[in-house]
């Protein structure tokens, strides 16, 4: 445990998620963390400082100033170093219910516990060695996983599969950087036979490695973040019928009259296990309604920053000039282009540009709705499962890619005639290991720690 | 425990809300509950059907078919009786979110545990003489308490106040009956001197204690269910501004064009620790527009349900000759009428009906919200503090109205001329206690215990 946060008061969140339910979950931790317990019972319940790590028992809450009964609820004893921060940990499990969560926070708050930052417990679990940076991301992934297989690779991240591999090539890094600095002082003819040959061998072997790792990044952006899939066209193309057929249920108010759909809706949907975020929006009309407007503004800038944007066209109606320009104008890389209203007598769909993918569908019968899904996922690239092979987010190849780079350099050096300056050789070496050592976290500042931690939610 | 209960599986579910969170919780219930445990972790963990109650440990959970690895957790062992439902219990804290916690759960079925019923460790709490049933019905009330002064309430009953009011009752009502069935086969010459007048005034101190208990419900149902408030008026009358103002922050989006608010929109608002439902309706006009006259007849609809409606009416346009006449027809008891846009100069409102409160207001200056606070207070009559008393719901003044009809029935007859039917007698006063008993639960059926425990949530 860091020193000075022995003089520090313990933290203290509901670490349960808020809402009516059975149970809430307040987590206390850090040094006095258990004495804690002691101002909240009843003196006849003794003492919880005196109790063994890994024993539980319930007890009355009272508020440690007014002693009013707030609550009953069962006490978990921690002792250091056995918790999940490593540090004393008093858990106390109450009654569930936004307002009774808040009243037994309240009280702990009031015996001498402060706040806890958004996952400082977490933070104080790296802190004290308890996992590695990237396993601390692993928790909050896990709990944010929006589907089974994002819950899989963040179990597999929490499991240090990436960190093994990421800290394997940390210590390659430091090791080649650490027998090149050892050469520093020598004239080339001293150097071993073929060293700079044996070098960049090794590190181009590094480099794939971490080639391999940075080619995870899209699946582990799609796991994590989901697919932002933007549903357009004109007004009563069909959209709101799509999204609803889609999701199986109505959720958006379908209406025969355009320009029904003003707010943007967005919904969460599983494609292949990746979450995908299907959002609705307003007809793509000029209008004079400046409300409605509003929305269609919304709905254009949304598209641009989409992964995918499926273009809705009423393919029952001859498409005028207008729409068949719009249709030529659509990036064919992220568009999906559905023709809506088969099942009318009238369908009859203009000609496709070339490039583009396009589905015949009809919502009322759910043809097109299985080759639409086919499409979406060829579209999006979901290929399938991360079984055993860990998928890396922004942060890690932001990191990775720099590592590469100052890898690349080193190589570039050595490779080169004239033979290299050594000392240059090894500060790209070293700065290759130091990005490296930032995603696991045996190299890290505060502000790298206030990035990674910021994402958490409070009490975790 | 009840018998059959032994050869059932034990129920399982999640005690956490959903969401992302630190932890969550799933509970597994009833015998075999433990050996559950000894399925889900690995055998180096040893048997959790080893361990002492009271004690928990860390270990991994594995899916009992697949063993794959699904979470790491910490599990509690709870010994029957000393338990919530008063059975062998197994909680597993895993990590938080919903598909964690769902993955969780589906590990514990597929282990052999059956999903729960909604408020099924409540209702074996309650079978088991863990609580009454006026406790068990706390827990939900503490649950899904929204304010303060709702959960301290709930907390009260929680700790028996009701229940002892209502049990010592029903007790006296008992002990009067089996008095009155004693004397059923004498003659009224053979009975004790004054039996009539004493039987009578036992009966009328207990009937004034009965309406005592059945007075606190009209404070019971504003802490359990809330206050409906609905806001109406005509289009741009400032409904939306004035539900802004109140809750503090732009929840409605307000235009300057009539007709914006489509859909009705409800916040939660605490008004002396009451939680009130405001809800925001369209504006009260007919509608040209399909949608937006959906939104009308849902408005109407609202206020007729409504606990109160507050009817704003522009102050700074003269008023038309049908905006008097709706003001005239405002039911004066349930209607508060908010003058807006005092800040304009043209503001000149027009006269208040007789009996109807009014309130004038600038929601740009702020003048008139508190006014319009103390007045909303008096209309819903929403009395200061519950401290040391209960305040009963529906079911329980349902209950006591019949005990205090039948109690009614018997101290009529009782102080009739000539001698009353002692069996008649005793039979009402059987039936008045019973209505006690249905109460606290020292008489029931299952439908009764359906009814009760529909309204919790899962996982309670």
């Amino acid at each position: 445990m860091n020193l000075e946060r022995l003089f520090e008061a313990p933290i203290a969140a509901v670490a349960t998620a808020p809402g009516p339910a059975g149970v809430c979950v307040v987590r206390v931790s850090g040094a006095g963390a258990l004495a804690l317990g002691d101002r909240l019972t009843p003196d006849a319940t003794g003492k919880t400082s005196d109790r063994e790590g890994g024993t539980f028992f319930h007890a009355a809450v009272l508020h440690p100033v007014t002693r009013e009964r707030i609550d009953d609820a069962v006490f978990l004893v921690y002792r250091a170093p056995r918790s999940y921060t490593g540090e004393d940990t008093l858990e106390i499990q109450g009654h569930g219910g936004s307002v009774s969560a808040r009243r037994l926070l309240e009280a702990v708050l009031a015996a001498g516990a402060r706040p806890a930052q958004p996952g400082e417990f977490t933070r104080r679990a790296f802190l004290n060695g308890r996992m590695d940076l990237t396993q601390a991301e692993a928790v909050c992934d896990l709990i944010s996983a929006k589907t089974d297989r994002a819950a899989q690779a963040a179990r597999m991240q929490l499991e240090g599969v990436l960190g093994r591999s990421v800290g394997a090539c940390y210590e390659a890094m430091l090791e080649l950087c650490a027998e090149v600095e050892h050469f520093l002082d020598f004239d080339e003819g001293e150097l071993p036979p073929a060293f700079m040959e044996r070098a960049a061998a090794r590190l181009a072997a590094a480099r794939l490695d971490l080639e391999g790792l940075a080619a995870t990044w899209h699946e582990g952006k799609l796991l994590r973040e989901g697919a932002l899939v933007v549903i357009s066209g004109r007004p009563n193309a069909g959209k709101s019928s799509l999204l609803n057929a889609l999701l199986g249920h109505a959720r958006a108010i379908v209406h025969e009259q355009p320009g029904t759909t003003r707010d943007v809706i967005e919904e969460f949907y599983a494609l292949d296990g990746v979450p995908l975020r299907l959002v609705d929006t307003a007809g793509l009309r000029e209008s004079s309604d400046a409300v409605e407007q509003e929305g269609v503004d919304r709905a254009r800038t949304l598209i641009a920053r989409s992964d995918l944007n499926i273009h809705v066209l009423d393919g029952s109606v001859a498409a005028g000039h207008d729409a068949l320009e719009e249709l030529a104008a659509l990036p064919a890389e992220k568009t999906l282009l559905v023709l809506s209203k088969k099942d009318l007598p009238t369908f009859s769909p203009p000609p496709v540009p070339q490039g583009l993918t396009a589905v015949c569908l009809s919502t009322k019968s759910g043809e097109g709705l299985q080759p639409l899904r086919v499409a979406l996922s060829a579209l999006l690239e979901l290929h399938d499962s991360v079984e055993g092979h860990a998928a890396v987010s922004q942060r890690h190849v932001t990191e990775l890619r720099e590592a590469i780079t100052q890898a690349g350099a080193a190589d570039a050096l050595l490779a080169g005639t004239p033979a290299p300056d050594l000392a240059l050789v090894a500060s790209h070496l070293r700065a290759s290991a130091e990005a490296l050592g930032r995603i696991v976290g045996r190299v890290y500042t505060d502000d790298l720690l206030d990035a990674v931690f910021s994402r958490f939610c409070v009490g975790k």
